[in-house]
């Protein structure tokens, strides 16, 4: 925990003075103010994020991290569980819907093992950071230790810091597990106070009979552990993910290093609530790049304050939301940077006469 | 109006076959069928524009036209007229919003000068298809003849065909053109029969004033001209636009020769419903880039049928909407194309069993 309290006492404020020059040059750009609307709101908060009021983006990274369900067994997923660790060789093969879309925008993909529940051959490109194999069944027990739940939140964290060097101008949040709508579920109702069953979607594709089982499921899980809504860590160990606490980590420590963060949707999103109820904070740091089909998910938007920049109708995670809102983020900071002033372009401003 | 004909002829559905083959490639992929939402249906409708089940974008284009419109002699625009013939320039040294975003998602730019009502420089990047000096006064009389709005439509066509030897494999529209909005309102209202003050906003940023002497500009117009709705034609002469006509062009041509139209956002919007007014077929080759703030653009969608990417708040025009929507699409048909299927990667399908 020692760690964690760290990176939570060295997060700061937003810087609000590079804030105010970007917002200055914005309207000083050959455009009517406010008429790229979120476009420019979000170049002014990249601005404070990085303490530079006009930044540029060259290193985009996507992490995302794996970890197994042991609520599984309670037949919530329409998947098995060893799609986990198979989409962990996709990934690694650069297969993936993920891969994919990182490569459309031009960023590297960390991926990270934080908890599958089996022994994973070794690559290059894959982080070892398993806490555990996987969590145990949070219908029947808590789904981890405390400690586990803390060394999941510091294995995200040391992801961060281990590419810092290589460099991280802005970072996507991303997520691989079977079974981790029904976590993220039961946390956004634990966190947020909200309705099981308003929280409660249908993750990679149960039917009908199969979300009524999973919110049945999810409201004994709750039942049983009475985790406690002022101690998120309390929270992500009874009913969480070994995923879920590295995602926090990532979270927490992007906002510690001035990183910008996109979320991805549903499982970040849970990620996220944790990480603000832990360092409040950390708000100004996030992005929501989509509003997924997953309903809790504009529950946890709101609960953050956060506007969603697409709205697609995705719901697959792995990061792939992220990597098309990061793209968006990037087009922000290029108008802020590349387009010419009214007085550098020889542009009238607008002509408050007409309107007397 | 020969020259139209002949297009209008020539536009075919799309290829049944190449969509079906494109849906099925989707649902082999490595993810939870639909899980990709929108980016899967819009691969399936490029693959049905294209009759290939497998598309690919190399050549990326967007068309910004010019034009003027005498109505603002009426107040009904923030900004004077002269901003038309300084945004060109700007277009062509690149420094505006377009440039930039043309840049960020690696498309040309082609900047075509419809209507502006002074005469411009000549610049090699310059199409010039001026069909007048700007439209006279719609709350006057008709914004132009028969034949010029014929000609702004055809001038449209042309650019598409003078880059096709160069590869246009998808399009964005976009405009320049104060007063535009003003245009834009009285042709929404015109062929949807919607109210004009639901179809009127704030263009570049009226004031409350401006905005309820807008709409009586607006419903002047319409009183006076009495376009008929059903002689898409006669709305474009009584209260369009040059560059709106041109931009008809551009959809009618593109839908032609099977390119995909991403519409900017209200301006474009009311070039598409002229065109779909024109050819009802030419519905199934538009994607909506995104949902403007003007209070008609939601109409004119909802209209169309179609579905906005992004909902950014832009108001903007010059196509930026449209370069953000084009790497979207070019994203759906890279995860079409990409990604390795469950077989491929050897991961397991969903488990209906798991159901029972």
């Amino acid at each position: 925990m020692e760690k964690i309290n760290r990176i939570l006492a060295d997060i700061k404020p937003l810087d609000k003075e590079a804030m105010a020059g970007a917002s200055k040059r914005q309207d000083i750009l050959t455009k009517p103010q406010g008429s790229l609307g979120q476009l420019e709101s979000l170049s002014a908060q990249i601005a404070g994020i990085k303490g530079n009021p006009r930044p540029r983006l060259d290193h985009k990274v996507i992490f995302t991290l794996a970890g197994d369900h042991g609520v599984t067994k309670e037949g919530v997923s329409a998947y098995p569980s060893e799609v986990t660790p198979q989409m962990v060789y996709n990934f690694l093969r650069g297969g993936a819907a993920i891969n994919v879309l990182a490569r459309h925008i031009g960023a590297r993909v960390v991926i990270a093992d934080l908890g599958v529940a089996s022994i994973l051959e070794r690559h290059p490109d894959l982080k070892n950071r398993k806490v555990a194999m996987g969590t145990q069944n949070m219908a029947k027990g808590s789904a981890m230790s405390k400690e586990e739940a803390i060394r999941s939140i510091e294995a995200g964290m040391e992801l961060v810091e281990a590419e810092l060097s290589k460099g991280v101008d802005i970072l996507g949040t991303g997520d691989m597990g079977i079974g981790n709508t029904t976590a993220s579920s039961a946390i956004t109702a634990a966190l947020t106070g909200a309705d099981v069953a308003a929280v409660t979607g249908r993750g990679t594709g149960v039917d009908d009979k199969g979300l009524e089982k999973k919110v049945k499921v999810i409201q004994k899980s709750l039942e049983l552990n009475r985790p406690d809504p002022k101690d998120a860590i309390d929270v992500l160990s009874k009913v969480g993910g070994l995923e879920i606490g590295g995602i926090t980590g990532v979270i927490l420590a992007a906002a510690r290093y001035r990183i910008p963060v996109v979320l991805d949707g549903f499982i970040s999103g849970a990620a996220a609530l944790i990480a603000a109820s832990l360092s409040p904070q950390v708000k100004s740091f996030l992005i929501a790049s989509h509003q997924s089909v997953e309903e809790g998910h504009r529950i946890i938007l709101d609960h953050l304050g956060l506007k969603p920049l697409l709205n697609l109708g995705l719901r697959l995670g792995e990061g792939t939301g992220a990597a098309l809102g990061i793209s968006l983020v990037e087009a922000s900071l290029k108008i802020l940077d590349e387009m010419a002033t009214f007085s550098e372009a020889g542009v009238s401003e607008k002509d408050d006469s007409l309107q007397k």
